[in-house]
């Protein structure tokens, strides 16, 4: 038996845990008796449903404090970030229980028979169902957020879907606790087996490979995610695989922005950079500045603001290891650089600077990669034309970001172009910081996500995990309830092409 | 120079054609202007986009008596068939208009900042967009309503997306007059170059791995459909490939419904079968009839009804070819074979009959496979057992069908098991004929179609050429017009939570 082994980050400390890697045979009975309890899931009411997140929410509360201390030790994360995180990660299971209560996820959809323009129509009926039996796999840098207990696990139940989560190896202890907060949850609902957690790389493969596995959520590196999407996507039955791997997120500061606030966009810019030590998938990694003496005060703020930075512990000894051998970019100089904690997996602050006119293509492949660490790059351009170029060769990314002044006259331009090249488009903010709501976009084109067309945050993040089925002439007392012409749920509907708003019309916790 | 020949599967006749297979140099030029006018798209209103849909519609049906004639030629179809295969187009265009208009397809969703259990939420608006360039590859059973004017290429441009169509080989000519017909409607709006018509199987290689593509529908065979799909993913920026790949679709008679309808639905079957000859991506291939009387009697005029069937022209005589080869399946015995028109593609119409008891897993696999022709095979079981045990080794399919009485012990449960194994469930009727409307689903689970949660037709076909995208912060002047807080297109939108009917509604034609 191979026992999974956790690392602090701060210490060096290494710690055997009580579990083991997963067995193929161990996995195919998980994968059964997950894909017995589809049906048990399928059949539940919207408020039985949303009764089961907001256990599983308060059965992760429950432990919130044990998850703090050991996330910490397994993450080098501190306190205050982890107990905001497990706030987060607890309001989004809360989020996602209303909605669900809320019932448009079903899109339930009827169109009585009529004659029309094309012929007589039968009568037909169309609501979402649960795609099936939900591999996850979780992110590093978020160990509850978007890793066990994260958004795709608390979507995937939500839309009705059994959940097998491979545990990052970056934090087995936390992964356990919050598995083993999830399973007792569901077990006092008699819901036990729609959720296990898996260990190890070889029980991952099989997981996404799995005949039983009808779609895969992921959030992690474009080369683990790239693998694994091919693989899904190799299957005689291809599935599913929404991947959200990461992006360098460009930002953009107009001439008139850096006149008008240097000082804040040099200091901010910094700031996010290094927030949770630079390795946040939204993490601003390009920062476009004009040429001139606002811009120059810009990155004077902030190579100040770099330096002053204290470095920070990354969440672990390999991932520090990389970041190091990344951190030099053809053709930049180095601005600034952070002092670096002495703890075992300790990494400082570095800031680049290149000129826009200097770039080639090959640069600017190096430009785009991301960086997982406290990495900013500074690009300093003396043309509009010159940033467009540049900007055109970026892949396309979660967020883009603009600074400009509200008169400014490149505002709508570089919005509506912002909008072709990324998730979520932001003004005069920063892009750390994902909220879990109903207008939130957490994806983008490709290889921001494996797929454009969907969030891994959010009130929209279930639907990766449902498909659409039409009732044809089907008798009423075997429709499923929200498509029944008396409507017993009081869901929105559409009924004969026309939106009927139903009882249930939504809330905002 | 390579000229396109059309053939006439009736006369066995061969035209050559004035179309050309498409040059890579060509493809580029197209795709870059299809690229170009991706923006137009997004900029339009609502209602200019409706009005283009519209536009379009008029121009197919001011061509409409020389598409039938022409059609006619090169697929055999009768007369009667593709009049209504053209009203059913034309309304299509017109149904995706009015979808267009009713504005929900946005998914226009508002949360104003707020103080979240999570901590302080931004403002955030988050809308659909159109994808990008979108590549079609037509069917040849549908020269109109599942080809160039079809379904797909209504859809993308109905998202905003330009859309390039590789012709079907079967009806060149049909493709050509369609296009021509598109692109002098966009250009009567000043959108030429929205739409384009390419030719040669190379050249729908091309467009499938084109950077320019954003996206692939595509309606045809597993083996060509899964050959694309592949091609699309192995990309360096794989794409959604949407292909409906057509499968077996069951039917299951219950006892109660032998014994009530027997006559009914052994003719039912067998006119079902026939339509369109065996062409149907929906044709129901396996019909489940329960040992017995009831059954027997069944089977005998489903028998006689085949016998009594007069043949038809299949689409080519490669097509007739290759049904001629698949018609034999292990295990079966031919129960009824009909008389085959004398013309270049002409086939008949064959029932097969096999127990069920006697077929093994080898037998099912040569079952699952789709036979396009005239080709029904009927399995007779003894028990509910044994029925259930080979439906569950049948594949996923685009419908399911039950017959059953409504005071049927076995209803509730097959229709919820129907549902877990096909994109539409229809009771006491047959599945060919598939109805545009806001309720329709085409599609299903693998290998039925490549993406279970997406519908090739029906209001919700627009939504496989969008992705969303989130505006945070961002200033009033700036935002799309849908996402604005005085709401000047009066879309239904959720805001703060809450769904907030507008004033578009909807409407049915």
């Amino acid at each position: 038996m191979t026992y999974v082994v956790s690392h602090n980050p701060t210490t060096g400390e290494s710690v055997v845990t009580p579990y083991e890697e997963t067995s193929p045979e161990v996995l195919d009975e998980m994968l059964s008796a997950a894909l017995t309890r589809l049906s048990d899931l399928r059949g539940q009411t919207l408020d039985e449903r949303a009764e089961m997140l907001r256990t599983c929410a308060a059965g992760l509360e429950g432990i919130g404090d044990l998850l703090v201390d050991v996330g910490g030790a397994e993450t080098g994360l501190p306190e205050a970030r982890l107990r905001s995180e497990l706030a987060r990660t607890v309001f989004q299971w809360r989020f996602l229980a209303d909605v669900v209560r809320d019932g448009n996820l079903l899109e339930a959809t009827i169109d009585h028979p009529y004659d029309s323009p094309m012929g007589p129509l039968p009568d037909l009926r169309r609501q979402m169902e649960p795609l099936g039996v939900v591999g996850v796999f979780g992110a590093s840098n978020f160990p509850l957020a978007f890793s066990v207990p994260g958004g795709d696990t608390a979507s995937a139940l939500a839309a009705g879907c059994p959940v097998v989560v491979k545990a990052h190896p970056a934090h087995p202890r936390t992964s356990g606790l919050c598995a083993e907060a999830i399973s007792r949850s569901l077990r006092s609902l008699g819901l036990d087996g729609a959720f296990h957690l898996i260990f190890g790389l070889e029980a991952g493969v099989r997981l996404v490979e799995h005949p039983h596995v009808a779609a895969v959520g992921f959030t992690g590196s474009l080369s683990a995610g790239r693998a694994l999407f091919d693989r899904a996507q190799a299957r005689p039955t291809p599935i599913p695989f929404y991947g959200e791997l990461g992006s360098v997120n460009p930002v953009v500061v107009t001439l008139n922005a850096a006149l008008a606030r240097a000082e804040d966009i040099g200091r901010g810019f910094v700031s996010s950079v290094t927030l949770g030590a630079g390795q946040f998938c939204t993490k601003p990694g390009v920062l476009f500045v004009p040429a001139g003496p606002a811009g120059d005060e810009l990155v004077r703020v902030a190579t100040l603001a770099m330096t002053q930075w204290s470095g920070a512990t990354m969440l672990s000894v390999s991932l520090r290891d990389r970041y190091l051998e990344e951190r030099h970019v053809r053709g930049a100089a180095t601005l600034a650089e952070s002092l670096a904690p002495d703890t075992s997996a300790g990494a400082m602050g570095v800031l680049l600077g290149v000129r826009a006119a200097e770039l080639g293509p090959r640069d600017i492949d190096e430009l785009t990669r991301e960086c997982f660490g406290a990495l900013g790059i500074i690009v300093r351009y003396d043309t509009v034309d010159e940033r467009a170029r540049i900007l055109d060769l970026l892949e396309p990314a979660l967020t883009f970001t603009v600074h400009a002044e509200v008169d400014d006259p490149e505002g709508p331009s570089l919005l509506s172009y912002a909008a072709t090249r990324a998730g979520r488009v932001l003004v005069n903010g920063w892009p750390t910081g994902v909220g879990v709501s109903w207008s939130m976009q957490h994806g983008g084109p490709y290889p921001a996500a494996t797929s454009a067309a969907h969030t891994s945050v959010g009130g929209a993040s279930l639907r990766r995990w449902l498909r659409p089925v039409t009732y044809q002439n089907v008798p009423s007392p075997w429709l499923p309830l929200a498509l029944r012409d008396e409507n017993p749920w009081g869901v929105t509907r559409r009924v004969d092409g026309v939106q009927q708003p139903g009882a249930r019309r939504g809330t905002r916790l």
